[in-house]
This record gives C-alpha cells, structure tokens and sequence, in this order.
C-alpha cells in the first residue's frame, strides 16, 4: 500500500534510477547499517536477537556484492532500497526494521561523505608515492643542466633536478587539499532523517565513532543538503588534474624530436596504426587530456547546487557522476603519472647542448655591469643591444670581439667573458630557492622533511 | 614486431585504452570498414574475392556484437583494433589489408561524426515530439488564466497556453541546433589517413556518398583534428538541456503545496522512503538537475581542445566520454520531459484564483490613464500610489473607495474600476505576440505551421 | 636600446596591455617595493642615500596613486612598468636600480599573493558578519513554525532558527575555505628572479617579514609558474557565491505571493518599469544570479593553467581578469547579502498556517505504529495508504474516522490522533541536530562558540 | 509617488545597479526608443510634434553621450532610466510618455539583440579579414615542406600551405557559426511588454523593419526571458577562441629556439624585464591565455538562466558582463591574431631540414610491400622492425645495409629505398584532401571561393 494509485512509467524509472552508479556505495551502505542497526539496538527498537539477524543479514549481502553474486531486481531504484530488499529477503520481516529513524536523505549524504574520506585518503597516498618518485628523480638529475624557459624561449640555465622539484611542490600543495578534503568529510549526516531529526534518541556520537567521523553534523537540514565535501574533493582532484596536465605536457613537449630532452618507456608508449616509425607518448598526452573533464566534473555539481532550495531535491542525485567520474580519472592519473615518471629517460648529452646557449647568460651579464655601478635598467638596455649584434651577425657572444661589445665599458667587457663561460650563471643563481648546487641541496633537504610529514611518506 | 621491445605497462594499458566507452562506436565502425573496403577494392588493393571475405567477415561481427557474443580480448585497446583483430581471425590474412590507406586518426573522426549525425537527427526527432505535446497541451489550455511572474512576483495573468507556447519556442529554436550540428557532422573525414592524406587515390566522394555524407573533408590535417561537430552538438544539448531545466523548475514549482498549480501523475513522481505523505516531483527536479552536467561536457571538450597543436593528439581521446554523456542525458531528458508533461494535471481553480489577483491590472490602470492623457511615468507613479494605500488598509483595488483614489483624475476612475474587472487584464495585452485570445489563436497557427516543418512534426 | 628593432604594432599593445586591470595592484607594488629596496640596500646594491631616494619616490607615487594624480604613460604596459617609470622621473637614474634582482615574473606573482592574502582575510571578515546576522536572526526566530520542504514538497516543520542556522553552517565553512586561502598565500614568491633565483643574495627571509608572508617559497620556477593560491581563493568564493544562490533563491520564493513568508525591506526590493505594483526581490535574485559567473571565473583560470609549461608563460596574465571579478562580485554579495537578510521580515502567521498542514505529520504516525511493534517499512504503507484516503476524500487526517482508519492497528488510533496535534511533530524531532526546541538551543550554543573563533566574531 | 515608502540602501543600488556595463548598449537603446516613438506616434499616444520632440531630445542625448558630455546622475540604475530621465529633462513632461506601451524587460532584451547582432556580424568580418590572410599566407608557403605531427612526435612531412590551410577550415566554420549568431538575433523583443503583450496595438513589424530585424518574436513571454541568441554567439567566440588558442599555441611552439620554425616580427613580441636576449611570443600566448576566458563566459550565461521560472528575473542582468567581456575579448583577438600572421617569419631551412628526417617516409616504405602484395598490417610490423634496428645502431634509414633490411623481402627493397629519396613522401600523398602539390593546388580554390562568399571576401 502507498500513496500512490498507479506503477512507475518505464521512462520515468529510467530517469529517477540511480543503481547503476550508487551501486558502488554497497560498501558504506552496509557499514553505515551496521552501525545504524546497533544504534536502533541501544534505543530498544531492536531486540539483540534481532540485531544478529540484520547484521548476520547484512553479512551475506556484502558477500553476495564481492562475489558479484548479487541479484538486482528490476526495481530496485537505488543500491539503499536494494540491500533492504534483500536484507529481508534473508532476514525476514525484521528487515523492514532497519530504515526506522532514517531517511534515504540521510543515508546518501553518509554514504556519500564515507567514500569522499575514502578516496580523499587514497588520492593522499598516490600523491605521496608521486612526491616519493619525483623527489628520487630530482636527486639522482640534480646536476643535470637543461635550459629554463618562460614563454616558451630559452631563458636561464637550470639543474633538471631543479625543474623535478617545482612539481614536488604542486603535488605538495595537492595533498594539503585531499587532506582538507578529508576533514570536510569528517562530519556525520546519519541520524538527521529527512530533514529536521528523527523522533529517536539515537546515540549519533556513538555512530560517529563506529564509522570513522569526528563528530555529527550539528544541524539537520544542513547535513541532507550539504555537500560541501564532495565538492572540496572535486576540487582538490581538479587542482591535482591541472598540475598533472602541466607535468603531461611538457613530458609531451620534451619527448618531441626537435627538444629530445627525454623518451617515455616502451612501456608507457603506443604506437600508431598507419606510421611504423611512431612512438606516442600518449600517457602524458592523456594526463593532460583528461585534466578538463575533472574540472567540468567540479562545475558540473557546482551547478546542480546553483540556486536548490533547501532540504534535498532530487537534482541532488546528480552529485554521484561527477564525483565517481573524477575520483575514477584523477586516481589512474596519479597512479600512470608516477609509474610513467618512473620509467622515463633523460638524455643528457642533449639536456647539456641545449642548456649551454649562451645567449641564457644574459641576465649575468646585466648583473656584471651592475656590480660595476651601472643601473640595471640601463645594464638591461646594453646587453640587450649587445644580443642584436649577436644576432644579426651570427655569432655566439663569446664571438663577439671588442669593437662589437662598444656599448660595455671596457672595465667590465673581461668578466663579461667571465660570465659566459659553461656552468657560470647556473651556478651564480644562489639566492635561497635559486637553482645554484648549493641551494638545490638545501630544498632538496626541505622537500624530503616536507614528504616524511606525508601518509606513507 | 615492432619498434618496441617491451611490453605495454599495465597501468599504461589502463589509461590508454578506450574500449570501455568506444565499443558502442561499433555499428559505425563495421559501416566505416565496409565502406572502406569497397573502395580499396575500387583501386585494386583488393580483389573482389577478398573484398567478399572482409564484407562476410564484418558482417559476422556485426551479428556477434549485436548478439552481445563478441569475446573482447585483454589486448584490445580500441574498438578499431578489436574489430580488425576479429575480422583478421575470420577472415584470416586478408584481415590484414583493411587497415591499407587509413589511420585509425581518420577512421575514429569518422565513426565519431557518424555517430554525431544520428544523434543529433535522434534529439531532433525526440524535440519534434516535445513540440508536439507542448503544441496539443497549450491548444487545451488556452483558454485557462494564470498569473505571469517577472521576479517570481505575480506581474500580469496570462493564459496558461502562452505560458506553454514560451517553452515551445524555445524547443524550436532548439531543434535548430539540433540540424546544425548534423549539418556539421556532414562532412567526411574518412580518406584523410593519419594526417596528411595517404598514398591511395582512394574514392572518398563514392564513400562520402555511401556513408550519407554530403562531401569528403577538404584538409586532412583538419580532417583528423577537428571536433567542431561534437561541440556543436554538446552545444546544441547543453541549452537544450538548460531549457528543460526551466521548465522542469517550474513543474517543481507549481506542483508545491504552496502554488498547487498542477500535479504530476502517479508515474512520474515517487514517494519518500521515510515520509508516507510524500509525493515528489522527482522527474521534473531531474531535468533540473541533469542540465549542468551537459554544460560541463561541452566545457570538457572545449578545455580538452585548448592549445592542442596539429593534428591529432591522444588528449582527443577523450571526446567520447563528455559526447556519450551529454547525449545520453540529454535523449533521456527529452523523453522524460514528453511523457511527464503528457500525464501534467493542471488544477483550473487554483490557477484561476491565483489570476483574479487584482494588483495583476495595475499596468492596465497605469494605461487608462494615459488614454486620458496623463503621461505614462506620472500615471504608473499615482497607480503606486494608489497600490499602497491598499496594501497599508489589507484592502483590494476595488474595494478602495473614491477618497482613497484621490490621486486618480475623477474622471478617469469609472474607467479604472471598470478595468478592474476580472479578464478585462487578460484580453487587453492585444499586440502581436500578446496573450490575449486573439492574438493567442494567431500564435498556435504560427506555431503548427513551424512545427510542420519539422521531421516527423 | 634593446634586442628589438621595431616598434610595437598597436594591435600587440592594446592585446598585452594589462595596466587596465593590474593598476589595482600598486599598493601591493608599492609595499613590495619598498620592502625590495630595503633588500637591496641590505647587499650593497643601494647605498643608504639611495634607499632614501627611492622610499621617498615611492611614497610620492602612493600618494599621487591615492589622489589619482598619477599620469599613466601611453607605453606603460603594466603597473610595475608604470611605477618604475615615474619612480625613475622622480628620483632620477637611481630608480633604474630598482629593478635590480628581481624580475616581473616574481613581482607579479608577489602582488598578486598580497592581493589574495587581503582579500580571503576581506572575505572571511565579510563571512564573520554575515554569520553573526544570521546567528542573531535565527535566536530571534528560534521557535517559529515553518514548513521543511524536500523536492520543494512540505515534509516536516522545523522551527525558521533551524533552518536559518543551516545556512550558519554552510557559511562557517566558507570561513574555513577563506582561511585556507589566506594560508596558501602565505609564501613569498619574491626574490625567485625570472625563474632561476637571482644572482644576489637578497635577505628573501627578512622581505618574507616585512611583508607578512609566513616564508619564502623554496623553489624559483614553482614561485613564478604557481597560482594555487589564487585557484583556492577562487574556489572559496564559488562556493560562497553557491551558498549565496540557494539563500537568495529561497528568499525569492518566501517571497512570492504563493508562499508569503517574507518580504524584502523597501530598501532591498525595487520596482517595476512599468507594473506599478511590482515589488521585485531583485538583491536576492542577484545574489543568485551572480554566483555562475563566480564559478565561470575559477574555471577560467584552472582552463588557462591547463598544461601550461614552466615557467611563466605569457597566459598566465589572464589570472588578473577572473580573480577581480570573483572577488569583488563575491564581497559585494557578501555585504548586500548581510544588510538584505537584516531588514528581511518574516510573517509569522503565513508560517505558521503552513507549517499546520497535517500531512506534515505522517512520519510521525509510521513512528507510532513503530512504537507498537509495526516494523518501519509496514507502518510507512499503512500510513500511506491513509494519506491516499484522505486526499480522495479532500479531508484533513485529523478528520477521518474510524473506518477510514481501518489500516491502522485499533490500539494505535488514539496515539494517531494525538501526534496530530499542533506542535507534537516539531517537538517530537528530539536527535542531536533535529528541530526540536531543546536541540535548538544546544545547536545555538555551538554556533555561537564557532563564531566567537572568528576573527571580530 | 511608488508603492515604496523607504529609499533604496546603498548597498542594494551597488549590487542592483547595472549602468556601469549597460551604458555601452546606450546607441542601441536611443535607436530603439527613435522607433518606438515613431510606433507611439503611429497609434495616437504621441501628436507628431510630441514625436518630434522626443526624436530631438534623443538626438541630443546621443550627441552628450558620443562627446561624453552625458552626466550620469547617481540615481541613474541603468541606461534606460538614465535616457528616460535625459530626454524628460529636455523635452519636458512629454518625457514621460516615452515608456508606454513598453518595460524595460523587452527593451533590455531588445538592446541586447541589437548588440548581438552588431558584433556577430563584425566578428564575422574580422574572421573573413583572418580567413584572407591565411589564404594568402598559404598560398606563400604552399610548396614549403615542413613536418606534419600527431602527438607532437614527426609523422608525415606537409606542405606548410596545407598546415595553415587546416586553420583556414576552422575558422570557415566559425564564420558558419557567426552568421547563425546574427540570425538568432534577428527577432524583435519589442512590443512583447512586461511578459504579457502590451494593451497598445503597435505596429511591431514595422518597428522590426526599422530596426532592421527579420521579424517580431512571436510570444511575449519568450520574448523577455529569451537569451538564446546571446548563448549562440558567446558559443561561437567560444569556439573561434579555441581555434585561435591552437593557433596560438603551435605559434609558441614554432617560436621555440628548439623548433625554431618561425619568428614573429619584432612589433608582436616583447621582452623580458630582466633578461635582454628574450624575444616573446606574447600575442601567441595570449590567443591561447585568454580562450578559457570566453568559454567561462559561455558556462557563466548558460549557469545563470539554469531553472529560472518565466518570464524575467534579475538574474538575467547577469547577462552583460559575459557578453560583453566575451565579445571585446575575442574582437581584440582576431584582430591581433590577423596582424601578428601577417608579420610572422618562417624559417624556410629550418623547415625544409626538420622535413627531411626518414623517419617521417615509414608509412610509405610500409605502402610499398603492399603493392608488392604484402597485407598492410605485415608490412607496418617489418617496417616497424626496421625502424628499430636504425634507433638501436644509430643510422638514417636510407645507411641501413642489405643485411639490416633482412625483414624487407628482396624484390621491395630498391623500391624501399627510392621511396626515401627527399619530396617523395609528400608528393605520394595525392588522395583528395592530402598534401600532394596538385591536391593543396586544387584546395586552395576550393578555399578561395569559400571566401568568396563571405561578406568582404
């Protein structure tokens, strides 16, 4: 009986269904009942035999899921209504106790927080294992010279490992986030009911405990509406994709021919169907590639909140496809780009080529005349004028001879060549987080004290 | 052999591979093969002996995909690849030539703008039906007053079909994108090979020509790095899909106690799992909620293609998830939205009720003075004047008696109350467009008439 | 002179000019450098008479900044050129010395860091007070009836201080994100050069001091390349600019003439151009409608990041543009979001008449027959099917008899008719976090411990 | 006199207020008030002096406001209120009259369509002006062999005519999307009132003549909350964006000292603060920076309409700013992006050397086993082989000895080798669409009778 006179039409099932995606929250489904069945044991509702039975109950179901040995009925809208169904299917009748004082409202919302808390954690320990890596590489490529660009043009001299490390701190900074994220889940919905409370005394703190949260969320309403959590992970994911599309990318553009600066592994390579001589880096084409749609995933729920009147609206169930769709993507990104690190190889001998274009010494060359009282921006101005001669007559400046260097007062012009020999101005950058060895030792000490305070670190 | 001596990572392969969204490219696919070997047959790469053992060995595949009986290997990395691979086992070495004068850079724009055109024409076909039911219930309820919001605040009564017809033109301009993004898919890239047109003076206007296509793409290196049809199409979705999110919004407003405007049926509302009462308006939510998600895809391609150098990169493997997606949403959408709408009871007494609001004349009020005469912008300033002193004295317009419409020029106040009466507001809004009966007539002609243009209209 | 022979083409002006935007940065500009001078007279680069020259240039281009005295050149390209340059006319060639160790690169990424810590700090005020009206709005409202809604259909009355303090808990957690955005600016950039360090020993810890940063980044290319904090100020904001959306839309829907619950202050709500009774909600509908673009501003600039090299690249420049629109939308809807809930009345008797709606009380009478040993799932059909009576028969529950009862266990009516009474509901959610009166109370008690934690709280 | 009895809070004028945006839209709204005057004056509301003083009064303030000699008053909450209030101020009372029969809801929208039209239409011309020069620099470079990429590894050589060709399309289609912009806009919102029609009967289609739209919109309460042609062409900027940040980005790449293909000219570049060798691509750059902007334009219009109810609501003000930022940005770009072409310098030899790698033959030496009868999944494995046995000794293909060509059946292996011999390979690509000279010859008419038929072709 219902309130309802007539059955569901087939369309309106299809639309209002959410099982072939929520029926991956069985696994804190069943916790959360579990936990939701002792409290309504400690308020009376049931009886301890009947507490064994629903939780005897809630056993088999969780081991038909795992061993996909699951029967879903037709109707089964969502994986909540499933696991009652068969709860009492095995249990009998004292199945239909288990959703007294609760709500399907509640119960998502739960469910919902457990696996952000969940994947919050894993994302943090897939970060740590990328922060692990990519501090490894850094150490064993920290005296490897290799240009500094900006806009894309050569512009300082770097050590690799140097360059390494400017990714260790955006992960860095990505695992403060999926922390972040973790404590947004860390309060429980469970026991809020539809809306306003239930008309039980359950012992929420109590089921709090058990299931992992620091606390219940203190207001009702807020906590069936609320999904604040999923989003701080959308967006710690969608950060994490961005830093991970930059990574892919230059991976992409230094296994170019024209850079050759490194050559992915076989093993994270493909080939092409018509092109016999083709070896794609397409691991780190996809890191990039699919860095857009784990935004597009953040804004995609940011939408679906935009504007809904409180407490739960039905648009709210539109909240599990972007979050499974990021966590899924952002996940097997974290994993591929570590293994992909890995494995990749640098060519030094062309990293060293490039790095020693002379024109990456100007700046030292301004700093030079500097030290010789000149004003910078006037030093900027003549080295400047110096690069022109260079260039239109095809010399390195080294090349240059002194009728060519008349703008540089001739006190300066043998340090000048001083500042152009190979090795000068990668070492001269030694301010603190400056590419020079010794500062490169020094963050390298930092980055290792920042991955020990890490999960798994 | 290869140029590659090791293996595939696993978690390479995972990230790599596409079969798990690009199966259902398969029908394409087979079409693409078929058409393809016609035309390698046409430049003698076969004979006509082998072009029949590759037409019977697709047509095998064919049936074992649609009979679900296709056995999808580990190393199938694409749908391409898998079905090559079988055809090579039926067929056996002949297998090996359909990949002759094509990429699979090609071929995957190929199956993609396949599959764009018949989806668009699909969503064109379910707006038509749309239209349809919007058009017939609109003709039904032509005739029922209704208050129009501006601001959600009661402005002027409408009838309930102009309402209706406002959802209808947006549909029809709807179906328009629709036919653009077809018209967009109308172009072939098949032909193109991995970027910049192959070794073969394959028939591309014979295949274009067997395929549907209008003409075979101009530039190859466009041919495999354009996606333009996919985002016309998610385009086209995406207000679609914002469209039905207004209509879906006010379904869910006025089936609230509160406006208690209309109901939906039994079929397409559901109940509460706690609240016995309950009876929610969960189809009309989700068109709400379903329409950022679509936005986002088009933003997933869009951002997937920012800065991507020519020509085909791997990150545009990642145009099928966003495209499947929005597609699926949005068809489901559609028919949801038809067959809900089909079952709308509209309450004619509450509407009516709601429409007799006497504050919903004062425009008229504020127009009748100005045919005596007074400016506009003085006669809406002594209306909101006289607007006031009823809301201060809880009285109704007519109600107020003539000290309290002392602004009013005695003259005009007959005229004033006399378009008080009820419907007078209504039937006045005469200009073209308007809601008057009239005028409303006018329109569903209009309307009929556009629609009769359409497919299946 | 320079490296350049031509001129710049108007065109490349007017498209990398970003002085129309980053004029807005010269504090910042103006305190880094004064701090930057500071450094340099610290290594010998100024000398003490220097330092004084160009602190007391600075000073003089704050105050003609302030007194928008300050002349932009045509060619000042961007604000750090613009105040260079006219710091140069003032003091004359010591202002070329300026520039010395430094590099726009970092400069920007200072300014901008500065602007962010600001401005979460500005945001995080704007949040306090909100709260604080909100905290002060629900006690002032604590045992007032209100309908609760799901699927915006009544469900169960709660108290309008309940459902106030929902949106208390939403906001708290802005506070927190807004914090997490001041943290993530607390790292100096400056002193990291073009992207490699600086050849100067500049005291980067000392500047880190005076300029309030917590410390200086430790990695020159992560320095100029990173905007994580800006990202994360971004994302505060939409998720604000959300929260906003769903407070502004429910206070457009209580305020329609359907729901009647509240009504804007006149000094909130405008009228209409031409409907003279119109009192259109329009702060609250803004409050709604500016959040997308909130969102649409953080995305633009995780869209320009997006697999961007190292280091600085000239895309970048294009945070400027979403990070001030974000910003000053989102503080404006923060203050008028404040002032408008401040005048915004509620009628107590619309609320209350709504909140009486019997059907509200249905969970209840499940609950009753739980207490009689009815399994939950059982009661809930049974007391559909007695709502299903009742609105066949258009009568209150309170109103059926006995046979209309018939589902209901004898034993049990009475208890239904009892939780039928005014007041039994909403009294009867007694859980932590439900509506009840008693947890209500405990519930204000601990948002006003929250809000005392923050800053002017 | 209103229905109001407190003034406005500054804070609501502040976020209410819109004229600092709609103050651009002030051309539109006096043409549009010319017509509707004349459409009064047909009707007997205005006398023929009366229009004649009102047409006056609006010459005058479009005079003020061209000469920026209009003083905005700071009562003034959009341009239609600051005209209105002007023109009274001129014309006297008569002023007054002016809004009859219209709101500012279908004058707003009606503006906006103005504008919407406008600049489709000049973007459309500024794309044909792109189209033009890409045609020309095309056919410049139209024999000049540069490698073609996929997964920016070196695939197959082009003719760089053929490369910049494949931009040609794009943007052939975004002039396709433009045009579908314009003709979006091409209905009249005017007359369509508040929502409901107006109780005037206007000559619409005369003021759509005038105007210079297709027609009236056919119902008024589309009419006001329609912002579809808005959507239309923020999409097609979105689009066009994107393409111009692929062109970008392949700019910077070219840009590279790596790549070294193409050099812009010195008036589109810039250099670094710091480091005087540096010559940026900062036009390059920010046709790729500023793509993700537009596109959140898009998202932020599309966001803000989601599940607004009928007819206007406020939120729609929150249409300008999009549209508006959208529009100027991508106008700047396209124009930029023209101007920078046209200077852009190709490295001839660079090009020609970079083309000439072997490597980039292997599909055809793979070809030519096939027509020695070889399946072409065989021959792309012995190829492949090949291929790997040149990386592993280090030598060109064309140094490989009889004994290292082992897989290569004997008969194909002088055929192999005359396959390697420069310019075969591009010349062998003769399908339509491909790169073969005589098929980039007949591209190239194809294109320039595409570009005939857009306006100033």
């Amino acid at each position: 009986m219902s309130r309802f006179a007539d059955e569901q039409d087939e369309l309106f099932r299809r639309i209002n269904s959410s099982i072939s995606l929520d029926r991956r929250l069985a696994p804190y489904d069943l916790r959360q009942s579990r936990a939701h069945a002792r409290a309504l044991a400690g308020i009376g509702v049931l009886s301890a035999a009947e507490l064994e039975q629903l939780r005897s109950a809630l056993d088999q179901v969780e081991a038909e899921i795992e061993q996909q040995d699951f029967g879903f009925a037709e109707r089964d809208e969502d994986i909540h209504m499933a696991i009652e169904r068969r709860v009492t299917e095995i249990a009998g009748p004292v199945g239909g106790k288990l959703h007294t004082a609760r709500s399907r409202n509640d119960q998502v919302a739960t469910d919902l927080a457990l696996f952000v808390r969940e994947h919050a954690q894993r994302s943090l320990e897939l970060t740590t294992a990328l922060l692990t890596t990519l501090l490894g590489l850094a150490e064993r490529h920290r005296d490897w010279p290799i240009p500094g660009y900006t806009h894309l043009q050569r512009a300082q001299p770097v050590y690799l490992g140097h360059h390494l490390l400017a990714y260790f701190w955006m992960f860095r900074r990505d695992a403060g986030r999926f922390a972040a994220a973790r404590e947004a889940a860390s309060e429980m919905p469970a026991g809020s009911g539809a809306l306003a409370g239930v008309n039980w005394k359950l012992d929420r703190a109590g089921m709090a405990d058990e299931l992992g949260f620091a606390r219940p969320q203190p207001n009702s309403l807020d906590a069936v509406s609320n999904r604040d959590f999923a989003l701080d992970h959308l967006y710690a994911c969608a950060v994490c994709a961005m830093h991970l599309s930059r990574l892919g990318g230059e991976i992409v553009l230094w296994s170019s021919q024209e850079f050759g600066f490194c050559e992915p592994a076989d093993a994270f390579a493909s080939g092409s169907s018509i092109m016999p001589q083709k070896k794609n880096p397409d691991a780190a084409e996809l890191l990039r590639g699919k860095a857009p749609r784990v935004a597009a995933s953040l804004l995609s729920l940011l939408g679906t909140l935009h504007g809904l009147p409180l407490a739960y609206s039905k648009d709210m169930q539109e909240d599990k496809q972007p979050l499974f769709d990021a966590t899924d993507n952002l996940e097997l990104c974290l994993q591929a780009a570590e293994a992909m690190l890995a494995g990749l190889r640098f060519d030094r001998e062309r990293l060293a080529s490039a790095a020693e274009d002379e024109f990456l010494a100007a700046t030292d060359l301004a700093d030079v005349l500097v030290q010789e009282g000149v004003p910078f921006r006037d030093a900027h101005g003549l080295v400047g004028g110096v690069v022109r001669t260079a260039i239109e007559r095809r010399k390195r400046l080294s090349e240059l001879d002194d009728s060519e260097l008349d703008g540089i007062p001739e006190g300066a012009r043998s340090r000048v060549r001083e500042a152009l020999r190979a090795g000068e101005t990668i070492e001269s950058k030694t301010s603190l987080g400056g590419t020079a060895e010794a500062r490169l030792q020094d963050q390298l000490g930092i980055a290792r004290s920042a991955l020990s305070e890490l999960p798994a670190g």
